[in-house]
């Protein structure tokens, strides 16, 4: 691998770069994006060779592609790279809904680049963003989820593949419709609820004691709702049809409980807690 | 103080008899429970001096005694201490929720024990739970609120307030339905919201892979549902009217954001989100 390209030099793409450096998968990393002062940060930092904010300059010659920008902005970046890119440049991203994401690729990729875009989501990341919130180990042992589609070249899946795992990271493959599915219960919808007790919370007042007194419970609450906001819009935007069933089964429960403390029916409570605790220590090995 | 009798020497009350011991709060401190194999396990341990099943035999001359048992104990646990007891020691204890503490405290103590009665909750814990999980740290710079109702002397304030400061703790008094409104916001309400999906998510199956992708948002959620389903179950009954008011206004604001979903109103998102990360930010000192 020559050369590749990193659109999008955040706490995303800023870290691939630099855990690919790391090993020295390739001789270039460029970086391309819309922030001329995080770019220049960017080689400041090392994270990467050099940058430029010439798309038809930036994809010369690059093998691979990386889009680590927000969601919402992948339909206009993927029709621009539509025209400037080489058919065979593997292009994969970082998006955390694919169904959207694809949907975005199929609409500006023609049957020559599409089979060279593969979807891909880490799953990692810490409550800040940038590029001097990027390091190195951020993929170390955690899991990427590529959803190849069925126009998806092998080859180029499998390129994809191995630099995840020069990056650190362990990768899995599943569909896309499998993986919105999951992420939606096991972080959309739990960022969708969090910012949602917080907002309430502050709504009612007193939050300086509210804060002060965080226990556990809260404080858990709490550290997911320092996540950027509009990335949180777009994931949520972008994963609407994943999150809104589980949304509406998850009222259902807490109506149930609801009417269980009405009723001062503890055994109702605990039968749902006592199912809750056994699920979380089977699973998480404890 | 000469001796101190701790009921109920589990994680609480353990790590309560611990950290005193640490700056030999008193001359001897005794443990009384139900299991008399955890009694004995605390012997062992060095966390209480020595222990006996008999409640007569037990408050025989202590000045001062922790209550440490599950709430739903306490009521019946506060008759057979009104038929022993002496007047004036001192009687305090570690409920999560005071309202229904104090109500049988009143229900128990004639006017001569009552005044003696100090409702206290520490705001410390882990997810284990067991004399051996005790350590005499778990109380160090935590927060124990004190709830003095009408009738508390203040001399028996006083003293609690000493006990906790000497168990490292920092000690701060207010009302009875101040404390359960805050903790309901603060720790009950979260519990009760965790517990509902995690019990949601194993329901609809895939749990495996559910629990294998389990990126922040959903490891912050589970976290607490390792709690003592039991011991939920009391406080959760025992805090019912200043939970369920919360929790209506939860389920209206949560169905505010379904709503937002279904319509695709992400500036709708945008603003609930940004709302709560602000506040977080704000009285968390980020």
């Amino acid at each position: 691998m020559s050369s590749m390209l990193v659109i999008g030099v955040g706490l995303i793409g800023g870290s691939l770069a630099r855990s690919l450096k790391r090993v020295r998968y390739c001789d270039e990393i460029i970086g391309f994006g819309r922030d001329r002062q995080q770019l220049q940060r960017a080689v400041e930092l090392g994270v990467v060779d050099r940058f430029t904010t010439d798309l038809a300059d930036a994809v010369r010659g690059v093998k691979l592609i990386i889009v680590a920008v927000p969601m919402s902005v992948m339909p206009e970046l993927f029709h621009r790279l539509a025209e400037v890119v080489d058919a065979g440049t593997i292009i994969s991203d970082v998006g955390s809904a694919k169904g959207t994401v694809v949907a975005a690729a199929k609409a500006a990729f023609d049957d020559q680049m599409l089979p060279f875009f593969v979807p891909g989501h880490p799953i990692a990341g810490t409550e800040n963003s940038g590029v001097d919130a990027s390091f190195a180990e951020l993929y170390d042992q955690r899991q990427v989820l590529l959803t190849p589609i069925f126009e998806t070249d092998s080859a180029a899946l499998y390129e994809v593949e191995a630099m995840w795992r020069a990056a650190g990271a362990e990768v899995e493959t599943l569909t896309v419709e499998h993986h919105d599915e999951v992420l939606a219960a096991t972080s959309h919808l739990p960022h969708v609820l969090a910012y949602s007790l917080v907002d309430m919370l502050v709504a009612m007042g007193d939050s300086e004691k509210i804060f002060r007194y965080a226990a556990g419970g809260f404080r858990d609450f709490t550290r997911i709702v320092s996540s950027d906001p509009l990335m949180w819009r777009d994931i949520v935007m972008g994963n609407r049809e994943a999150i809104l069933p589980l949304l509406d089964r998850y009222i259902e429960g807490v109506a149930q409980l609801r009417t269980a403390i009405h009723r001062a029916d503890g055994d109702a409570l605990f039968a749902t807690f006592s199912r809750a605790k056994a699920a979380k220590d089977r699973y998480s090995g404890k």
